[in-house]
């Protein structure tokens, strides 16, 4: 049995209590399989004097970073504090220092991943960066090692518990989103300011980070085309179920002839793709390798005890290395240095796509031939049309949804552009693109 | 660049054809990742004169086994030809020589896995068994690293596409056994003599494989208590369908209180459960930790490239580590060595289940009576019954479709040993054990 592992913890909120948990309810089968113990000897927190309910024992608290970053016995800094500042400090800190880092911080690894992987590349220690996407599902391993021999042909997940569990509950109860959104903060899957789930740059900072991994480069977050569930209505809910679809907040990256898609945006899911039937707060992530062919992992994308869960796993990985003397085989975005390089992303409106259309307009003769005419212009052709609350009076309001062919997204943007001039519209056309696996 | 990684391959069907093409066409990434070139220098084949239609440009091919095992220059054996022998002595010269080995021998790892992984532990090289099971799907990886923290509860999967084709044929086209097992040969998911995995026996393979994996020890193979699909009647898929639920052949393997259960047969799987709608040719696993949760695995479980997929992920893997001069950090099964014990599956008498019950009796007043007053004295509570086919003919044959609350197997084996007795009692009766979660 080997000396002691020492990890130093910054954050004692939801996720770091669940480790701390974790370590202790499961530290005879964690150390049968390092082969040494593991033990937290500090934490940093911001409010020392907040009221914990877990077992701090052995546990030395300070609110100064250097509290850790000075010991150094400490082999493994875990970051768990979120944000960019000082969390990035901390992490090159840590670095510098020759200690492994395993951390939790989509945001920043999103935002910054030019400037912190480069560094990171340049030590030899640890970086785990497992529970910054997907909580509990192993997804940045399975890129990194389970799909080693892969190229990644597309990359497309439900990553936002949040905006699914809105979703979900305007599908299942007819919810408006206005009170789905309350009913999810009420029950504790939103916060109180919920921008970043419901308008997608929580998705956008996951994409980019699987991205990174998956194609193979360092891709720029400001790159990628992104729409929240704000204004996905309860009849576009009910009118993409009658059609035989699921409506879900995706991100999506994608291997073309013309380059790298990468967007995040609400989307039609046929019913039968798995990522149809996840519900709720789960999360899924759907694959596809030249080789492997489509994939998806799933499960709790949040929470204190499937995010410990990947902060543990990685501090596992650290240590197993760490017992057996060896640094880091793998490279953190699983290519060697030399060949790390920025890959940009694909404008959105260079994606194909096929489309949901709900057009708002007067129930007059001609409206279809007018809508039809600018469409054809564009190159757009129709799959299928339905008009809906047809009551025969002209100045009635009628939808009509069109569900186009494969179509070119500038060309719909344009036609849309021309349509919504239209004196029979009555109100901005809805676009809802659909994912047609 | 460190020098080429030399890799000697035992056996060129379709999997070792998969793995062949796979390097060639993904040599570019996999260099990038690798940090070193990989080539199958050597490989040994049965049939020296058979016309294959890969470029083996630079493999030489031999049928002799010690032209890989005897050649130094071999850092990496990779054996695909399955079976126990020549396959055992084959993996156990490799290893003795200090190669590195990736075997996709899910029979002998079954089989064997008492005396393989016991010698495995001695050597220090790496030893990959990712395409043992779930072909495509990274489920070694995920139970040895991403779950490597977690305390396992329950391991349940689909893990034989030729039985869930057939099932899902049933299912989707109202087809009989014989008639969806026909057309899986025909269409090359159903192998000519289909017995291992009509009958449970692969999946038998692979649950143990994953049981030592995931509850950290050695089980044996006998234990586990094995049933195939061929008696599962298109009737039952119907009722099944009717009651919500549609029929999957699982391996289940899960702790209780009791002790650990392990064990193969067709379940009653609900709607909303993912299994569920794992169709065709796919393979899922889902997977219960104490602190993950429930998550779950899907995609392609067999075939050339998704096999190959896990062969080339083995590979990489081992490359990896070798390019940075370091022997294997973590555990082929996850704890250390002095850990490593056999552990003993509970009989199957004694788990505890939901059941379908399907009993063929005559139209007679009084049987209903007779059959609960059975099931009562062994302390099996009905939660459902529906009878079908009612004519008021005391003659003619009724089913009664009985879903009971959870009760225990051996309770319910008594029971219906005594209820097959009564003279009501047309034929044996249908038990179908029922996935309630």
């Amino acid at each position: 049995m080997s000396g002691v592992i020492r990890i130093g913890l910054f954050g004692l909120g939801n996720v770091g209590g669940g480790v701390v948990e974790q370590l202790i309810e499961n530290q005879s089968i964690i150390e049968k399989r390092v082969g040494a113990p593991i033990k937290i000897t500090k934490a940093v927190v911001a409010n020392l004097a907040k009221r914990r309910h877990i077992d701090l024992s052995g546990i030395e608290l300070s609110d100064e970073p250097e509290h850790i970053l000075d010991d150094p016995t400490i082999d493994v800094v875990v970051e768990l504090i979120g944000g960019i500042d000082p969390a990035e400090s901390i992490i090159m800190t840590a670095l510098e220092r020759g200690k492994s880092v395993v951390t939790a911080n989509k945001a920043l690894l999103a935002q910054k991943s030019a400037t912190i992987f480069p560094y990171v590349y340049e030590q030899s220690t640890c970086f785990g960066y497992e529970t910054s996407v997907g909580g509990g599902i192993p997804i940045i391993r399975t890129l990194r090692e389970g799909f080693a021999g892969e190229q990644m042909e597309e990359i497309v997940g439900i990553m936002n518990g949040t905006a699914n569990y809105i979703l979900s509950r305007m599908t299942s109860a007819n919810l408006s989103f206005d009170v789905a959104l309350k009913e999810a903060q009420e029950k504790g899957y939103a916060e109180a300011d919920p921008t970043f789930d419901i308008e997608g740059i929580d998705t956008a900072h996951k994409l980019v980070i699987l991205m990174n991994l998956g194609f193979n480069g360092l891709f720029d977050l400001e790159d990628i085309h992104i729409e929240g569930i704000t204004q996905i209505t309860s009849t576009d809910v009910e009118y993409a179920g009658e059609l035989g679809y699921k409506i879900k907040l995706l991100g999506e990256a994608r291997k073309t002839e013309q380059g790298i898609e990468g967007h995040v945006h609400p989307s039609l899911v046929r019913n039968q793709n798995m990522l149809a039937s996840v519900n709720g707060a789960y999360n899924a992530i759907s694959l596809v390798g030249n080789y492997a062919g489509p994939s998806l992992l799933y499960g709790l994308g949040a929470g204190p005890h499937p995010s410990a869960s990947a902060v543990v796993a990685d501090i596992v990985e650290v240590c197993r290395f760490r017992v057996n003397g060896q640094q880091r085989p793998i490279a953190p975005l699983s290519i060697e240095k030399k060949h790390l390089q920025s890959i940009e992303i694909m404008p959105i409106g260079n994606i194909r796509s096929q489309y949901y259309l709900r057009f708002n307009v007067y129930d007059q003769p001609g409206v279809l031939a007018q809508i039809s005419t600018v469409l054809g212009e564009y190159d757009i052709s129709i799959y299928s049309m339905i008009q809906k609350g047809v009551q025969h009076d002209p100045d009635a309001p009628v939808a009509v949804i069109i569900i186009t062919h494969e179509a070119m997204e500038k060309n719909v943007q344009y036609a849309l552009k021309i349509i919504d001039g239209l004196d029979i519209v009555i109100e901005k056309t809805q676009l809802i693109r659909i994912d047609s696996r």
